[in-house]
């Protein structure tokens, strides 16, 4: 006799991630995981990225929220294709939902794809989406530890945006300190130091992205 | 034949959620289940208070991390009993860890019990830990649209305290947009504004533990 076996979420969403993988890079499209916790400025890093590589790449966002399409709403007046995913209530994306994403997005001829997953620094890490890389976003207001205390997701990703460090001067964040756990376990990670209020560091951030999709093609 | 049903995460959850509270109850100790993203300030307002409140309450506080023990050593820098939960990954706390942590505090003549869970406005709020009350902490550098992003928390606790508010001069955070949205399905919701480095707004959120640890006995 046949026991039924309930295959693990993660067992499912790995097979799920692949077909998105397949399906991405049959058509050469440098896909990014962004995460971050919340508050952390992803939506506005994307927003400066889609205004200021317009002339560059073709780009499209998936936007991930519990709640609400506000940051697909802001992302939508830079005019690139944009679809949001409700998790009502979930706290991390899986590989499911960008499945289904896709059948809303024209992947023809696109150079990147911007997912940007719920805030959370935990439970998104271990949700593999078919990307191509892991970005982490960490803002200087977190404080230096967060890379310490929250590894798995700085051991992951492929770079880290430091965000908000015109407010460098105003709190206990020790640059040097936060770095150094972060590439403890994970020495290649690039990192950026940007603040997307003040428009500084974002030009190391772009390169990085023309390289990585480079790389794709 | 009896067909065995295996109990939901939530179902046993909760059960031992009533243990806790019915132990701490008989105590008369106030227990406050304290949630934010990572890094908006759980373990600094609780130094603060631990300092402050020391000749009045007998304190103990039970630290949830996914790694390391740094905040617990900062916690017990201030005299009071302190247990170290390490989730090793897991994104939010359940009350049989509360359970097994209360055989490591003598909760004989505690006044008031702090948990402060992992860095995560999402999945921590789902969980009663056997708490009185939920405590949500929001800096304003995560932005004043994050009680409508993630609405269930600020739905749920008794109060919230806005923190990092010497900061509101250089981000863009309307205190009345975050207060209105927060009170939208909870009308009741306390709210204090305090900067736990510039020592400010810490008297209203003392006068709050005085009355709810009142209103316990």
């Amino acid at each position: 006799m046949d026991i039924p076996v309930i295959r693990s979420v993660f067992e499912s969403n790995e097979k799920l991630a692949e077909k998105v993988r397949e399906k991405l890079r049959a058509e050469h499209v440098l896909t990014l995981n962004i995460i971050s916790s919340p508050g952390a400025g992803k939506t506005t890093l994307l927003e400066h990225t889609l205004r200021d590589l317009k002339d560059t790449f073709r780009m499209a966002v998936i936007e991930g929220d519990l709640q609400t399409d506000n940051d697909a709403q802001r992302i939508a007046k830079s005019g690139v294709q944009v679809v949001q995913i409700n998790t009502e209530g979930g706290c991390h994306l899986e590989s499911s939902m960008i499945l289904s994403s896709l059948e809303k997005i024209d992947i023809k001829g696109l150079d990147i794809l911007f997912i940007e997953n719920v805030g959370n620094l935990v439970c998104p890490v271990e949700f593999d989406l078919g990307e191509d890389y892991k970005v982490a976003l960490l803002s200087v207001t977190e404080g230096d530890d967060k890379p310490e205390k929250y590894p798995l997701l700085f051991k992951l990703a492929k770079a880290l945006v430091l965000n908000k460090v015109d407010l460098l001067p105003y709190v206990p964040f020790d640059v040097d300190r936060a770095t150094r756990f972060a590439r403890r376990h994970n020495p290649d990670l690039a990192l950026f130091q940007v603040s997307c209020t003040k428009n500084t560091g974002l030009e190391e951030w772009y390169t990085w992205l023309k390289n990585a999709r480079k790389n794709i093609v």
